[in-house]
């Protein structure tokens, strides 16, 4: 889920109302806030606490929240997961530290105190491209064995990593596996693979949870239908920006067009200029005559 | 399909003869020789010309030869590229030249000069951990409107790249995309990709194009069994090396063991010790009692 | 300066005092607290306000104290530039945010923003091992017009660029450019560099003071002998570590055996093995033969 | 030395001919053919035999040539170090191999190879940035001890890197230290080192002799001034690409103004268009204006 804002600060509590009531009706099996997604490090810990506030309160209990504790202080992941469970959250992900240069037996070892003391359980978050370091394979072996770490989430993109993982976890069907990058969700799927998490079902989230299914019952033909669409949605609004970024900003664009809740993007990312987001715009016309919102 | 060496700089004639009728028997569809896993930078051009004629000659019409033609030099890599046209070979594989750092539009008029000059149709090849530069997806779509371009082969393991290529030139379905890492061979074909390029084929080839056509039927079953055994072959045999590489020489330590051809790496990369040796003998029991070989 | 600590969460408090006045002893010019020997980003912020308000305290306008705010969330940053300002400190340094990715313009927009908003001038602080972003040349220039960011600080390691900015910055005297790694300070202030904020500073102030007047003075045989030094510091103490990393270890361990403070590394740090801390005891010989102390 | 060429396959003799008279007229202490500047992974090898014997024959014994064999296949450099030692060569210098991933240890054994079978004495060459790898100090240490290998060039910009070499083989004078980037040559001869090995010698020779000598001498005072001539080169010559990129091309297109031989770059790189050459024109009035030719 993305983090709704009306500035740097301030939640657009509206907005995030609306967002969840959107996500429920679209039939999502969960909502993980403050991921990357959730422009997580960006924003002060008054506006993350509120985020996960009004999240639990507005779901309500309907389904489980999964709250992003990532953090390069254990201490204050550690504070964020007990905020989640006073608030009435399912369960925590944290990606690595990010700051300093880790190795393998650092991370093991990090993780392991991060569970131990976590009053909810965990999920490790493999996310290379902003971490600057992989959970190994047999990193993920080692932490599945801890009671209170019970899956992964990898956005690492990497199909020979995933597929490693999978099998190597196979026997230990209990440890959940999930992947990011939704360009790859449905394969994902079909190989085993137990979910996505995955950005663009703020806007369309019955798309994903349709692709999600196909992929799940093997309907190789509703996956090719469907994929056709989550790359068309990766082509017009992904990369939509002047400079080659600009997954966040036109996310956040589409979903302030779509009337769900306010675009900003959150220091130190910059928002779209106007002919950015008039492509976004006009982009959005495609999914719409084909009645994608909801 | 691997390099077999005596030495250095001497091929394993009667290894590479006996390799190239154990993949014809395993039913493979082409054969491709000096790319990364045929270690063709390591190579002086005498023993590059030597496997590019040895295995035309042997293969002998019976299928399609491949020729990687990979080189920082464009006028040697078209040198090669004219040994293999005269050597019987159907189509050229080049890699970006991989000392400079390049930008994408000095990579499109690389190809695009590359291709005007090569007496055989060429394949791009993406391999970024080696070449530090991806073909991006705009300039395969640039490269593929060149009439003697026809095809990719991806070996970024980046599933969000792969599915991004199909879905942009799924209204070309001559423009060839196939996938290198044999892990994602399955979930690559499941999702429209036309083929893989894997090294594990040169020990099991009849694995590999049984999966294939799997995955080609969208047999979804018979992918998951299949796919296992090539996870446990990455486990076994790739990931033998005590100090985390070692897919080579894990590869060519096993096609020895299998009485299939010499096990010589050449240098810069080091031969397996006798510990590592011992332990591709061990894991190799575990697929010769599965009747794999063949 | 390093946060000398008890546990995680614990500042070592008279270590913390110990320290400042063995700098002070030292003849340093000024205090960086909360940098990246500093570990700030592994502490909370209840440790790192401590720090602040105590270093402040012990040094009580003998010298200037600098302190470190990077952060991913720029509120927080500037809560730590506030908290800094009320407790006595002259100045702030920030590294760029190091969770996303981000482009040079997004970097210039967000040093302006902080700058704009900071109570007290701001220092930029080049990184990119650990913020995976270089801050360029054209980035710093653009900047360096800004009336409260007043200086520099380089650890990128990297000659050519930080000669390319005391080129480019040299009619501006007014903005400092410090130079983080020790082993190049000596170099850094011959060809015109203002200054170094070097770790080992911690252990033996007065060494880096001289180092630092030597080359000032354009007096190379004062600076090749201390030079000779600071290299063996490097060698015998950053380097002690069984797997490459260890320069933090390595220094609080010596710290420890100095009787200035706790050695306790931060998690997700691990702390020096017992027989890692044998072999800095044994290597400190080395220093107080050479009677270095102080 | 920049390899000046008509076309991608065809040397400019004369140019050639002349620039060797250039550099010898400004007193360079030896020629370096064939590395990065040189250009020499993108020349064919009868190009590269071609360099080798133009330069020496036109130098003919009044100052050393040195001759990059930098080859990804042992066997190829092997030949162009005989073709080398043949024509008069002096020394040969080699780059690890690019294009498979190594680890330190398969380095060593890589380069004792080399310099067991080199008919001439061998240079390491550093250069991270364009092979992948850097060659660690230990790795440095432990060949420095073969008696065939003479020195390094470092050309990583790391100016810890090459004051941790120069300290470690301090008591080894015969093992010569050469730095790539002349940006920090000054730097590197003030601290120790021997020489620099730097592409705009191509353009001003008796410019960078000065500063060598300058630095040699301690001179601070004029290593000053000059340096700041050298960072204008930098700033206005291998700057002015339009994409970041240039260097290369910034130098050749200088050469062909300055009227020593052609200033055309071999493929892949791309050369400049007009707007980027008529920059160049202008900045070097700068040069011409303080009289540098020469």
């Amino acid at each position: 889920m993305v983090t709704p804002l009306l500035d740097d600060d301030q939640v657009d509590k509206q907005g995030l109302e609306r967002l969840v009531e959107h996500l429920i009706k679209g039939r999502v099996h969960g909502i993980f806030v403050l991921g990357t997604t959730g422009e997580a490090p960006s924003l002060s810990y008054t506006v993350r606490q509120e985020v996960i506030q009004l999240t639990c309160n507005q779901s309500n209990g309907r389904l489980p929240v999964v709250v992003g504790i990532t953090d390069c202080a254990p201490s204050e992941s550690l504070k964020l997961a007990e905020w989640a469970a006073q608030s009435g959250a399912s369960a925590v992900v944290a990606a690595p530290p990010y700051y300093f240069g880790m190795d393998q037996a650092e991370l093991v070892s990090y993780y392991q105190k991060l569970a131990d003391r976590s009053p909810l359980p965990v999920y490790l978050y493999n996310m290379p491209s902003h971490t600057k370091i992989n959970i190994s394979l047999q990193t993920v072996q080692i932490l599945a064995q801890h009671p209170n770490i019970i899956g992964l989430k990898d956005s690492s993109g990497n199909a020979v990593y995933f597929n490693a993982v999978l099998h190597a976890l196979k026997e230990d069907p209990s440890f959940g596996i999930l992947v990011g990058p939704e360009e790859m969700m449905a394969s994902a799927v079909l190989m085993g693979g137990h979910g996505g998490v995955n950005g663009g079902a703020n806007m369309f989230p019955s798309l994903y949870v349709d692709l999600y299914h196909a992929a799940l019952n093997k309907d190789c033909d509703k996956v090719a239908e469907l994929q056709g669409y989550i790359m068309e949605i990766s082509r017009r609004i992904y990369c939509a920006g002047n400079n080659g970024g600009g997954y966040l900003q036109g996310l956040k664009a589409a979903l302030a067009f779509l009337g769900i809740c306010s675009g900003h993007v959150a220091s130190p990312l910059r928002n779209f200029n106007d002919e950015e987001t008039t492509r976004i715009k006009e982009h959005l016309c495609y999914f719409k005559e084909r009645n994608f919102v909801g």
